[in-house]
């Protein structure tokens, strides 16, 4: 896999930025955020299949629906969710506030929160940071806006990449808040189909020009390998939020999904959303290890996910990864339990290169020394092969550790 | 709920116990178990579901496959679980053993196994532990035969409740070990339909005369509403097994599905295991606190059970739990991605009597030092009425503690 470029200041033609603080946080650190678009994007939004959908998320849906984006904005230090029709006001006024301070139909603005549930948002507080942050947009300020988003996260996650699409150099940039309720299911809205969901907000942003129908598919496509595929704690939220947003600033010919260079598009949007969510997985509240699941030869793409979801949510195995302990008795178990059909007595589990079991046998005594080594690794690799189909499926998990105990009984998200 | 008498010295007319030690555990504390009727006793058997299942639960599921039953072999130390053809050689060999000792065939027998998977028994130890344990058989040795078959349980786990059937004094006892990879969904075998299971086992005996049909209704009925209710962490073992034995040594005409009494036996039978799950989950790996989760009004029963599984397994809620945050945000998200259909506007959650939140709003904050307090007791009781159904469903659960993570990440299950 290509790398993407981690650029310490990223640009993106025609988007503006702003971060500014407001009082939501008690930290006093920032907590709006502001993407802008100097002219509409066409725009695709993944949102959370929790039933419990965030107001912002409720809004966010419905402006998502046309397919044109202008804005973006996001608070932290609440999650403005369960907080019923006084919590959609609020939603709703932040776009209001921001399509009035830049002329845009509140239509063409998403709003994402991030932070507690189930308490309402000082309306005033959030009017005023919305208000400052329209007036402080600048073409330098992607740093400022992802900090004025992050919320229980170590370090800020961003990732870009160039790339040249029909003879221009355009950039597609990410970014991503979110360390814990982390099991992203987000589905592409509009889509009667909502299978999975985290507090996980990202934004990619790219001066490419690209159609609606390419939009769409690219941030299908790209979720499916990134965001949807981790685990940190297995709460899925009610806040996760994606969008892409194309503003076409580079002027090349709008890239289709019949476009020669779709793959390309799609490739490095894939990418720096790979990135991201590994970043998230990174910072996951507590965690020491990132876990590659990679699960083969299932009966069927469901069954394959069923094995990697319970191995990445098993609290069992999740301490084991955190003990570094290269046994394979707790990973049997929760395949066990997975509801796939395989038999036991057929399947190789492999430890980065090194067999751990071979033919429903462990075998990791001879190597025991490597393996333990292996598992003190930060980041460690699991291929389980069932034999018993074709179908596949990856997730990356962190590790269950005593700080993430204390962190999560000391706090409320 | 009657209280289940607590024995210290519990003996059931026709039974006889015993517990050594064969050197399977490294502590060198007891680790092989007997339990043994004076007659053939009537017997039915639940087991785990999970796919991998251990060399002595597929010999239990042909055993107990007669209804008929005299003896219960347990070893501790070894999981025999994930060990293929020499597992299964060595739990049949235990029954074979046990048949030659006490002259009785050697399908009578059931064995059972915990501790580490993935591991093969040492087959002379067995040997020898089994057969010490044959010849040391005692009417006294209940408490001695629980010893033996503990693993990581900090406390021994046993209850009993005395009644007269059909003009005779008769008494159900149990006997059960399990603290960890507890999320028992065990079924009654033989059945066609596995869908739940834990490291629980649990050997409940009686000295009254039941009929098959009964004892199986019986052990249906009583699993229900006790072991299949309880979760630790969610991890749902290789090895769950839960015996009832039926003697008849008190002489009682034998009772039937349709006899009056009937009721009466079961719902001993059920107040006995479900004293024995509450102590499990007391037990539980590091658990601070008991949490029992009231659901009602669900459209249906699986619904209702999915609300209150996702909130007894999400790690942040059971952390919340360990904190005492009357916090309900983390319940309602939990709730949300359960699956479950429901208007998150029209519910109520109470902890214990206190409401928390009404018809979808928070309401903790008038009484937040009452519901405080009521979250730093050892049992708390959370009821959520989901306005949407007739449907109810209870479970019940153990805290997400830094001691959980501690140890199990510094040891092997």
């Amino acid at each position: 896999m290509k790398v993407p470029v981690h650029r310490t200041r990223i640009r993106v033609p025609g988007f503006r930025f702003a971060g500014v603080r407001c009082g939501l946080k008690e930290s006093g650190k920032r907590d709006v955020a502001l993407i802008a678009s100097d002219v509409p994007a066409t725009a695709a939004a993944a949102f959370t299949t929790n039933r419990v959908k965030a107001a912002p998320v409720r809004v966010g849906i419905e402006h998502a629906a046309n397919g044109r984006l202008q804005a973006i904005v996001v608070n932290s230090g609440n999650a403005n969710a369960y907080t019923g029709k006084q919590g959609l006001r609020v939603a709703r006024e932040m776009c209001v506030l921001v399509g009035r301070e830049l002329g845009i139909d509140p239509k063409l603005v998403l709003p994402s929160s991030t932070g507690r549930i189930a308490v309402q948002v000082p309306l005033e507080r959030v009017r005023r940071g919305v208000a400052d942050a329209c007036r402080a947009l600048s073409r330098d300020a992607f740093h400022t806006a992802l900090d004025g988003m992050m919320s229980t996260d170590a370090f800020p996650k961003f990732a870009a990449e160039t790339l040249i699409i029909g003879g221009c150099e355009v950039i597609v940039a990410g970014m991503a808040k979110g360390a814990g309720m982390i099991a992203p299911q987000m589905v592409v809205a509009p889509s009667a189909k909502l299978e999975r969901h985290a507090t996980l907000l990202s934004y990619i942003l790219t001066d490419a020009a690209v159609s609606l129908p390419a939009v769409k598919k690219t941030l299908k496509v790209a979720l499916e390998q990134s965001f949807n595929t981790i685990v940190v704690d297995g709460d899925t939220s009610t806040n996760d939020t994606t969008v892409l947003m194309a503003n076409g600033v580079a002027g090349n010919r709008a890239l289709t999904v019949s476009s020669n260079q779709f793959a390309t598009f799609c490739g490095a949007a894939t990418r720096v959303m790979t990135a991201l969510a590994r970043m998230v997985v990174k910072d996951g509240e507590g965690a020491t290890k990132v876990v590659d699941i990679h699960v083969r030869r299932a009966r069927s793409v469901r069954e394959a996910e069923r094995v990697a979801d319970a191995i990445a949510r098993s609290p069992l195995c999740k301490a084991a990864f955190f003990g570094g302990d290269p046994y394979a008795g707790r990973l049997v178990c929760a395949m066990g339990y997975s509801g796939a059909r395989f038999d036991p007595q057929k399947i190789d589990i492999y430890l980065e290169d090194l067999p751990v079991v071979r033919r429903g046998v462990e075998v990791v005594d001879g190597n025991a020394k490597l393996a333990s080594s292996l598992m003190q690794r930060a980041e460690i690799a699991l291929t389980i092969d069932l034999r018993a189909g074709n179908a596949v499926a990856h997730r990356v998990c962190s590790d269950l550790t005593v700080d993430y105990v204390r962190f999560n009984s000391d706090y409320r998200t």
